[in-house]
């Protein structure tokens, strides 16, 4: 990259059923904290990009009427989707807009309102997010059944067990008990979830990630800037790894990973120049428990088959090797498409910031990770941050 | 920007009611050209931006299929989308992704299959893009209507006459029956315009551009890769602008022109360093007769008021003092919202290399221009490029 970016503000509203407003004040809810938090005003922001998937809602195009809402006219020239993992695309653009000297500061806004469908509706519009001829028409598989196929493997090459998949979910719901912005904010237990009515085996709905609204925001800044306004702790991009893959299930090689997670992975990690081990607080897509266990192992911190001993010894929780979601991650914190990947970098800066309160998690190096995935890895998105 | 970027392949593929093709074959028509142009293959493409609208069509995420189906898995981490401007939009993105020191050739692809469902529907769409509760849903607005407010404005002022409004079109279909990839490539007549249905008074039938399927791809490169690969004539990015506006129309502050389009221009031209007199040939946003009017006052290339004098004048045919849309433009040309900003790159690219056979502009300085508009004014990106 030919300049150093680096978070100045972030913001993320409340996530859950938010009949209580708009997408546009669903938006505003975001930004007006990112500003805050950045002590700017919407005339000091470049370019905004909008990030969502605008497939659950009335408004259809969102950029303008929520860039007007926020007070962004003349800069919003631009929305981009890449499925769930649409939040981290639109950080990818901005990152590319500072780095490439078109921009100075750039605000990323993400935001999804999907509970203004049903949850059947949502789930065929879902389901055509993978290869809607042969595996949505045909068979009628939507994304519960996706990963469904991907657990059942896991579980016959390396003896993952439901009640592992079970701890994710457990340990989800503890940390967002603490985050007042969660979704859901009760605790389970793995007897909770192995009782949850089955969705589509083994994945049972207390292994799922909710159908959510929400909207984060990012506002990046180039190094200049970063000195002239004089932040106090930037949190700086090392690294930004994305790929993409097949939507036809079928045509995958395998069935335990995600291969464009891997790729992405290890874009970022060559460009950060660091190695899986030092990552000391990841950000990782647990849209259903079975994705958790394959992203630490996607990510590195341990061989294939081995993910969900980390769960089992707890190294992934506060003041484990490898913290992770300890906001609650899309499981209980929520996730509304459009808005998850810019609250993982709100939630990685709140960290490294050491600003999370009852869930800071003590660094040594400040090294800390996004993983950010678009329907079974149609997309993937790994970015790396320090301070 | 920190690096140089040049346009080195180019493809366009027949616009029209393509029932013959999916999305996916679609964008190959045009992929395949513009890797034969830049004598490239998918290896060599570091990213690919995928821009596309995907509301008419069965692909509602389009970007992984239409990536596979071209050999570029891995390389497609995002959709970009900005209305009418879509194509732009995704040109935009790939040049940042360039610039920034990111990638060093980027394809952008832009596609739209729009008549997979009925006009009326897809109108209904189009109208969704304005203010929803209170244009659309109140009073029925749809975009002939919006541009027919601009109409009549247009008129009342400067005295700009239905006759004036339907010189665009038959210059735009004169060229159309030139280039074999136009939706349309009839020959029409002021009469046959003005005796054209009434769509939204003073907009008739022939004022409207069509709704068309069709894909157009450019492959950018920096300056280091033009020299490795030993590229004939690269077509530089000299300017790059930006802008966006409210969706309301009735909050803007005029009915005689496009805000965002002049503050676009003004953004591209000063950093092209550039005046609007500079440019030979310009590619404009004519969905509707009334629209490349204004754009031609929004552009500078007259003062405001006076732009029905170039198409009365014949200063905007070929060979005249700046010549615009010789391929047809969005009215006769067609205008698939993904692939129209792209198209008119491809369209800019074969006259600046003299490769335009019957249409081919004569040059001095080599300046060429593009004028994309999303919505109403919704988003705006103005280009320009040199040899």
């Amino acid at each position: 990259m030919n300049r150093k970016v680096a978070v100045i503000g972030v913001g993320n509203s409340k996530f859950g059923k938010r009949d209580d407003v708009t997408i546009k004040e669903l938006a505003w809810e975001s930004v007006k904290e990112a500003l805050e938090d950045a002590n700017l005003a919407q005339k000091d922001i470049d370019i905004t990009v909008i990030g969502s998937t605008a497939y659950r809602g009335t408004e259809i195009y969102p950029a303008p009427p929520v860039s007007e809402y926020c007070g962004l006219i003349g800069k919003s020239p631009i929305r981009v989707e890449a499925a769930c993992a649409t939040g981290s695309s639109a950080a990818f653009t901005a990152i590319n807009l500072i780095a490439s000297g078109l921009a100075d500061i750039v605000m990323a806004i993400g935001v999804d309102k999907m509970t203004e469908v049903d949850t059947s509706t949502s789930l065929a519009i879902g389901g055509r997010g993978g290869n809607y001829y042969w595996e949505f028409h045909m068979y009628g598989t939507t994304f519960p059944t996706y990963y469904a196929l991907y657990a059942t493997r896991h579980m016959a090459l390396f003896g993952t067990t439901e009640e592992d998949m079970a701890l994710a979910s457990v340990k989800a719901h503890k940390y967002a008990s603490l985050n007042e912005k969660a979704h859901f904010r009760n605790k389970i237990t793995v007897e909770d979830v192995l009782k949850s009515r089955v969705i589509s085996w083994p994945i049972k709905l207390l292994d799922s990630s909710p159908i959510s609204d929400g909207s984060a925001t990012v506002i990046f800044a180039s190094e200049e800037k970063v000195r002239e306004l004089k932040i106090d702790t930037p949190i700086w991009v090392k690294g930004i790894g994305y790929s993409s893959d097949t939507s036809y299930i079928a045509a995958r090689g395998e069935w335990v990973g995600l291969e464009a997670a891997r790729d992405a992975a290890a874009k970022a990690y060559k460009m950060a120049k660091i190695s899986p081990l030092d990552i000391e607080y990841a950000t990782v897509h647990d849209c259903f428990s079975i994705a958790e266990i394959m992203a630490y192992e996607d990510l590195g911190f341990v061989e294939k088959g081995k993910g969900a001993e980390l769960l089992r010894e707890g190294q992934t929780e506060k003041d484990g090797k490898v913290a992770v979601n300890l906001f609650g991650g899309l499981k209980a914190k929520g996730h509304p498409l459009g808005a998850t990947g810019l609250s993982m970098i709100y939630e990685v800066t709140k960290q490294l910031r050491e600003e999370a309160g009852p869930v800071q998690h003590s660094f040594k190096r400040y090294v800390a990770l996004t993983h950010n995935v678009g329907g079974t890895g149609h997309y993937a998105y790994v970015m790396i941050f320090n301070r």
